[in-house]
C-alpha cells in the first residue's frame, strides 16, 4: 500500500508531498454522476457496492494518496432518529429541528452495527481494492448541534447560538449525546479497519475563540483522545484560521487549514504539535493550469517548516470544477514536491 | 458634540469607551419597521427625511455615541448603470451581471450631485440634528465587484473569481472603474460634512491572503490614501482575521474586527499601528444581560493595550435581536469602560 499520506499524518519523512481533495468522491466527475444518475444521494450513501465504487473513481482518475469513505456526515445523525432528505435547492433539510427538552431527550443513541451497517459494509468492500490509506470520518459534535437545532443549514445560526447562551445545561446534554454517538460511529469505522479518521466541524468557524473553548473544543478533545493512540485523527475546523491556538488544544494530529491563512503563518503557529493539510482555495482550479502550478508551489513552500504536510484543497471541491485541473492539481503537488524533497 | 467617538479614531485618550453597531438603524427597532412599513427599503434609502429619521433613531434609543448614514452598499452600483431590486427571501439582485468586456464597458462614472443626490441631501439633514459623528460608508471595491458579478449574494463566487484568476486584465479595468467611483462617492459624504468614513469589505474573506493582498488591497489602499489625512477611515474587512497583517497594509487608521479573533490578539498584531472596532459577537445579544456584560468586560480588557476602542458587534446587529440588549450592550460598555479608565 502507498503509506505515503500516513507517514505524513505521523510526521515521518516522505518522498513527495501526499495529496488528497475533500469531496474528492463528487459531482465534478462524469464518472460520479453517472453512478448518482441512478439513485437519489442517501440512497448512494447507504448502498455498499456503489458508494464504494465512487470512493475509487478519484483514485484513479486524479491518483489521490488516500480515499475518504463516501458518507455524509448527518448519516448518525438520522440514526439518531430525525427525519433527514437532501434538497437539491436547499441541501440538507432535518425536519423537527431540536430545539428544546423533548428534542434532546428523544434523540437515541446508535448501534453501528445495526443502524449504519451499509458504512461498515463499504469499508470491507474498500479494503479489498483501495492500495492507498482509507479516511473515515465524522461530523464534530458541534457542526451537528447546529443541523440539529438549525434543521439545515443556516446563515446566523441563531437557534444554535440561543441554545447555548440561554440553556447551556440542555445544550451540554444535547453535545453529551452527539459525542458519545461520534464516538461509536467511528469506532466502529475504526474497527471496521480505516487507516486514519477526519472530524469535520464545517461550522465552528461561527463560533468565537471565547465560545469555541467553552462550546465545541471539549467534545472533540474527547473524540480525538479516544482514537489518537491508534491511528492518526485528522481535525478540519473551517473558518477556524484566526483561532488556530484554540484548534490546536484539540490534541488532533493533523490540523485541517482553510484558505483564509497564509500556509506559512499557520505553519509557524502550529509549529512541531501537529501536521497540517490543506490550504488551496477550491476556486483556484477554475484559473489557468499555470497559477494552479504557481499556488501549489506557494503552498508547498509555505509547509517547508511542517511536522508534516499533507497537500488539500482549503474545502470541498466545487461541483463546476474542470476535472482535468484537479488532475494538473495533483500532478503539480506529486511533481514540485518530488524536486523540492530534502 | 459628542466626540469620544472621533477621539478613540485618532488613539487619543477618552472617559469611556464609545460604541455604535453596525446596522444599528435597522429592523431589530420597531421605531424602524414603523417608518419601513410606509415605504419600500430602496425608497427609505432615497427619501432624506427619512433616511434621517431611522438614522437618528439608535442615537436616541440606545445612546451610541456615533451615527451611520442610513442607505446601502449598492446605490452606487446602482447609479452606475445596474438594475437593482431587493428580494425579501433572496437579497439583493444586480440583473445582468457584470462578466464580460461589454458589461464592463457599460458601466457609468458617477456624478454623485447627480446621481445620489439624496445621499448629500440626507447627510445635511443629519447634521442639523446629530449631536454625535456621523460616519459616511461606501463597499469597497472588492465587494462591490462580487455582487456585481454574480448579480446579488453568493455561496462560492465562482463567477468573480473566474474573472480574477482567468482574464485578470478584465478584472482590473472593472475594479478600477468601481475605485474611481467609489472615492468620488465618498467625496461628496465628506464634502457634505461626514465626520468619518467606513469602508466596508463584507467578501473579503472568500480570499486567500496572497489574493486579498493581489486582487482587493490595492484599491482599498488608493481609497483610504485619499481620504486619510482629512478624517478618520475605518476599514473593515468582515472574516479576514487570519490574514490581519494583510488587512493592516490598507493603511486606515481604524480596523474593523469580526468576532472571530480574540481581541487580546487581534491587539497584539495590530499594536499601535491603527485603532481597532468591534467585536462582539451578534449573537451575544441573544442572550442573558450577565452574558452580555461577561463578553463586553473580555472585548474591553482584551483591548486595553490598543492605539484607540471603538466597541461594536463583529457584524450587523440581527433582525430579531431584542432591542433593549442592544440598550444593555450599549449601557455595559459606557459603564464598565469608565470603571477600567485609567
Amino acid at each position: 500500500m502507498n503509506d505515503t499520506f500516513l507517514k505524513a499524518c505521523r510526521g515521518e519523512k516522505t518522498d513527495y508531498t501526499p495529496v488528497w481533495l475533500m469531496r474528492q468522491a463528487g459531482r465534478y466527475l462524469p464518472e460520479y454522476q453517472k453512478v448518482r444518475a441512478k439513485v437519489d444521494f442517501l440512497t448512494l450513501c447507504k448502498t455498499p457496492e456503489l458508494a464504494a465504487e465512487v470512493t475509487i473513481q478519484p483514485i484513479d482518475i486524479l491518483k489521490a494518496d488516500a480515499a475518504i469513505l463516501f458518507s455524509d456526515i448527518l448519516i448518525p445523525v438520522e440514526a439518531m432518529g430525525m427525519n433527514l432528505e437532501f434538497s437539491e435547492s436547499k441541501g440538507p433539510i432535518l425536519y423537527e429541528p431540536v430545539r428544546d427538552e423533548i428534542g434532546v431527550l428523544r434523540l437515541r443513541e446508535i448501534e453501528p452495527e445495526d443502524d449504519v451497517p451499509f458504512v461498515i459494509e463499504t469499508i470491507k468492500i474498500l479494503l479489498k481494492h483501495l492500495k492507498v490509506p482509507l479516511i473515515g470520518f465524522s461530523g464534530a459534535p458541534f457542526t451537528l448541534a447546529t443541523y440539529m437545532t438549525e434543521g439545515g443549514s443556516s446563515k446566523n445560526y441563531v437557534n444554535t447560538k440561543k441554545m447555548m447562551y440561554r440553556n447551556p445545561e440542555l445544550y451540554s446534554r444535547l453535545m453529551e449525546k452527539i459525542t458519545k454517538v461520534v464516538i461509536k460511529y467511528l469506532q466502529a469505522q475504526v474497527d471496521a479497519g480505516v487507516h486514519a479518521v477526519q472530524v469535520f466541524d464545517s461550522w465552528a468557524g461561527i463560533l468565537s475563540p471565547v465560545d469555541f473553548e467553552r462550546f465545541a473544543l471539549p467534545y472533540v478533545q474527547r473524540i480525538v483522545s479516544a482514537f489518537k493512540d491508534r491511528l492518526p485523527v485528522i481535525y478540519f475546523a473551517f473558518n477556524s484560521s484566526a483561532m488556530l491556538n484554540s484548534v490546536m488544544k484539540s490534541g488532533a494530529g493533523i490540523l485541517g487549514l482553510d484558505w483564509r491563512i497564509e500556509m506559512s503563518d499557520a505553519v509557524s503557529i502550529i509549529g512541531n504539535n501537529a501536521s497540517v493539510q490543506g490550504n488551496l482555495d477550491p476556486c483556484i482550479l477554475f484559473g489557468t493550469k499555470d497559477l494552479i502550478r504557481e499556488r501549489v508551489a506557494r503552498i508547498l513552500k509555505g509547509a517547508e517548516g511542517a511536522k508534516g504536510h499533507i497537500f488539500n484543497l482549503g474545502h470541498g471541491i466545487l461541483p463546476e470544477t474542470p476535472p482535468e485541473n484537479a488532475v494538473a492539481m495533483v500532478e503539480a503537488v506529486h511533481e514540485l514536491s518530488s524536486k523540492n524533497s530534502r
